[in-house]
């Protein structure tokens, strides 16, 4: 890999859509439970307990939601419901990627001047397929599916490929799983939020966040790099 | 990578027991499922059908059991085998590693003479975890895990690591994911049989076995190797 500045990108909520696909399924799975209480958090409690069984995707999340309907049955016509919770899973997964604005623009132009790659978490096949339809394939030298995000996956990609931490650039959503783990083995991290973002993709308040390079879309990248050189 | 000779080895049922998990958790959902008939049949063609959506692995398994069970809803009390099923599932995640006779001793000695990389595919985190949990890691140089080994799946690894077809020496017990496609890039297969083999991975019977390197078991690869120069 050459020594030019080498630029990581998040995929999910960073490239192309993908927690409002979540929402949407969990405010389906609400619809046919309405005897749950405080379903949002009773979901949550659940998937967080199951990360460690089924790591980040959709299957996994699919598995979480079937456990929480199994877990309130209420009457028998809840049956039906196990149904159609592997059918929300299966529209899912068959979802169309959907481009967050001006990628395909900012990758093109930035492809030009540095090598990117991206690094995403997720289930292999699913993350796979959304790279392929997402047409974006080209600008990237290397895609690195991962099942966790943190200091110790980023040192095994840079280390892998000879990318010094010093010339790496993490670009996402999340500031816990694309700024802070880089920012800590002494890359830079820049902070593009998206409207929806995982609870638990969320860090502690106390985090100081005046050290974080937050750009409101991914078109400010241009502009920001260049006032860097 | 060096020019030496590149042996990959698939990882279930070549390195680990795998199969026998899948057949054991098969058999307890028939045991809960006794109105089922022909359920061997009933599960492989509604997983046959989902393997587009979900891939291999245990998450995909599990959803196509949850679904073989509420398609062949009886009656009220069918409702328990759905947590059932989801337990199942999770104690096949949470399975301790066994590693098949004599695979340490043969990755210690081969890989003192040639490079091992390991070909594997399933869902990313538990095949991470089994990766972690056999104690093989310092045997291989390289660790894939994909979502389909195909001839483009090989020559992309191949490719990607300046490895020759040639060069390149491929175990495992799946004549269709380990020997076929890495015969037809140019490289040479050796089939090591397991006991169980899935459905999924059987070939069609015309398929010239004649011209397969069968050996029975991994420890044969030594002498075997030898027998080549």
């Amino acid at each position: 890999m050459s020594n030019k500045q080498i630029i990581g990108f998040d995929a999910d909520d960073t490239l192309w859509e993908n927690e409002v696909f979540f929402h949407q399924a969990q405010l389906k799975f609400i619809e046919l439970h309405p005897h749950i209480k405080d379903p949002e958090e009773v979901i949550f409690q659940i998937e967080k307990k199951n990360i460690e069984f089924y790591g980040y995707g959709i299957k996994g999340f699919i598995l979480s939601l079937l456990e929480t309907s199994v877990r309130s049955y209420n009457n028998q016509s809840d049956f039906q419901n196990i149904a159609k919770i592997i059918k929300i899973g299966k529209d899912m997964l068959a979802q169309p990627i959907q481009l967050l604005p001006d990628v395909k623009n900012t990758l093109h132009h930035l492809s030009e001047h540095h090598t990117l790659i991206m690094i995403t978490k997720g289930d292999l096949l699913d993350q796979q397929r959304k790279v392929k339809e997402s047409g974006l394939l080209k600008y990237f030298s290397l895609i690195e599916i991962v099942s966790e995000k943190d200091e110790q996956t980023y040192l095994e990609i840079l280390e892998k490929n000879n990318i010094s931490p010093k010339d790496f650039l993490m670009v996402g959503n999340s500031l816990k799983s694309d700024v802070l783990p880089v920012r800590k083995i002494g890359g830079t991290g820049v902070y593009i939020p998206h409207k929806l973002t995982w609870k638990h993709e969320e860090v502690d308040s106390t985090f100081d966040l005046e050290r974080v390079v937050e750009l409101k879309t991914i078109s400010a990248l241009k502009v920001w790099l260049k006032s860097q050189i």
